[in-house]
């Protein structure tokens, strides 16, 4: 009787966590660590009313703001981080994940145009760590305000018999809002549209299990100065969310015609599934660097361009695609708004995504 | 590479799912294999034109209907089936953890008076099996065309190194629609008010690794006259959905006042979650017989009472609260609907649950 998933709804005071029959001190004391993170998340600013605490601990309440909207459209979207999740465990460095989540969740609703209202968490491992848990949600918490999402409940699951010792599994859902009309869905992309990229904050959510094996022989926690710090350091950096540099665009009105969120695939098979039939993309592989960390995966790995580029990142985070002539203007407001953006390649007509040049 | 979580937007042809580096060729036969139930679960007829499909993968579409509505609140809940997980793993059969999932988060939902809009589903295995993909996910569409939720989206990992060989976890979320004025809350119980309880369809997603353990040196495959069937399949019944049988309550015009899915923590943990301050319960223990199989577990375990009502929900799965004066009506209309309740106790003074009764 000690393995049932309790569920947690902080809006709940006393709620299903602390009450199931779960390992209650270790749950008890989990909760404590979290709560306040957590309610920090729910009354952001821009939250303020819209969690409704305190009525029942079955679900978590959100109401929401349609004021200004004439079709409100929710977007939902669950995800895990894959492998990333030994890196953390073997670090025992458990709050970035909550941040990879969140962020990760937030860039795949941002895709459609759509800004975050609340986020759901799951945390699951043989023998419930509370601290674990509680670094998770903390970190889910905090990336939670960041892109102004409530954290409005999660489950932490003890599954003996289910995981390898010591190792956990983590999921994220978050519900977002998009008007119809700002809906941004790649039909309109045209050949000639600009291609705009950010830079990822490290391998993001993809390609560890590839990482973990071509970096194993390597010592993790040394110094390295061309990665600015441990090889542990650089592989657990925490996804970064790409929301502001949507509004700082949409602040600017340029006109975004489609988004890509470079995930598992990578440059080769995300920006496709936004295109119209007809359209392709020409990669400009000489119109950046991939940074030292993925340099070094795709040197030990020996992998071929096409394997690196579908199986990681490679220093590009996300795409904003816009109109020929705003490109520049594009570049300039990210450039204001403390970005670091780059024109990637451009659209096409054709079919998936065509790589040019020899790449650095 | 081949290890990160791909996601599944069904309404985006051709998805992440298929497209991610991750062992695509077991990738598409799982899709192909799930596609069609996806799709009857999103055309459902009370979910007409409410997914918009093909319009991008990155995160699923939904267009809530509010007509009618004076405050939309969204209710979301996210949910596991603990280690039922070893239990279906161990019979090979997947297609009842998806039903287990979706009913799960259901009833919770219920417990507000919230009706489900949509579900998303997660799946991860150290190795990726698709025809258990295929039949979990089958299974949950099932059951979301079964309480008129769409299944818009979910997510499978392949997490070598995190689970156990042939060992598996799932996860649900899912979001409901309720107006506020409609919300349940259990603010208005009183003291009096009858307790109309609903039988569950087995352990429902609770109490699992208890029942393996003690049920651990018995034949499961064998037939027994007492549970209907074998050891295995009773263990592996679906969890059921109430929502039928609220919906039958409130077209009665009855009133009502607070309900509880009876979960982890059982009978004792889960009404106080909805009962205001200075409420309680009195449990009538001799107003039903716990079925076969809670019986075996009990005795086979040497569990206390106590211990029985908190590890197991001892065949009770769903309460409905309402007026005393209410309380026959309550059972002739659920009869009527073709549910067998029976009155488990009453509200009173005081708080927690308190045991009258030996119990049978």
């Amino acid at each position: 009787m000690g393995n049932d998933p309790p569920s947690r709804f902080f809006s709940a005071p006393g709620s299903a966590y602390g009450q199931s029959g779960v390992d209650i001190e270790a749950g008890h004391r989990a909760v404590a660590l979290m709560r306040e993170a957590v309610s920090r998340s729910q009354n952001a600013p821009g939250l303020r009313g819209q969690v409704l605490s305190g009525l029942g601990g079955f679900g978590g309440l959100f109401r929401p703001e349609f004021a200004g909207l004439s079709d409100p459209v929710l977007v939902a979207s669950t995800d895990g981080v894959g492998t990333k999740t030994k890196v953390a465990a073997r670090a025992g460095q458990y709050a970035g994940l909550g941040q990879d989540i969140v962020n990760h969740c937030a860039n795949d609703l941002l895709v459609q145009g759509a800004r975050p209202l609340f986020f759901l968490d799951y945390i699951a491992m043989g023998t419930l760590i509370p601290e674990a848990v509680a670094e998770f949600v903390g970190g889910a918490a905090a990336a939670c305000q960041g892109v102004g999402a409530a954290l409005l409940g999660g489950e932490t699951a003890e599954m003996p018999g289910v995981y390898l010792e010591g190792e956990l599994d983590i999921v994220g859902t978050m519900v977002g809002l998009v008007d119809r009309p700002a809906l941004v869905t790649g039909e309109r992309l045209q050949a000639g549209d600009a291609v705009i990229a950010l830079p990822s904050s490290g391998l993001h959510t993809n390609g560890y299990s590839l990482a973990r094996r071509v970096l194993d022989g390597l010592n993790w926690q040394a110094d390295r100065p061309e990665l600015g710090g441990s090889l542990q350091a650089a592989l657990l950096a925490p996804h970064r969310p790409y929301l502001g540099a949507f509004e700082a665009l949409t602040a600017a009105g340029l006109d975004i015609r489609g988004m890509a969120h470079i995930t598992g695939g990578g440059l080769l098979d995300n920006p496709p599934r936004v295109f119209p039939s007809g359209l392709g993309m020409a990669l400009w592989l000489n119109s950046w660097t991939p940074p030292p960390l993925f340099r070094l995966i795709v040197e030990r790995g020996d992998l071929s361009q096409h394997d690196a580029l579908h199986a990681l990142n490679m220093g590009v985070g996300f795409l904003f695609m816009l109109p020929a002539a705003q490109g520049a203007a594009a570049l300039a407001t990210l450039r204001a708004a403390g970005e670091q953006p780059w024109q990637l390649g451009e659209l096409e007509t054709g079919q998936g995504v065509q790589m040019l040049g020899e790449g650095r």
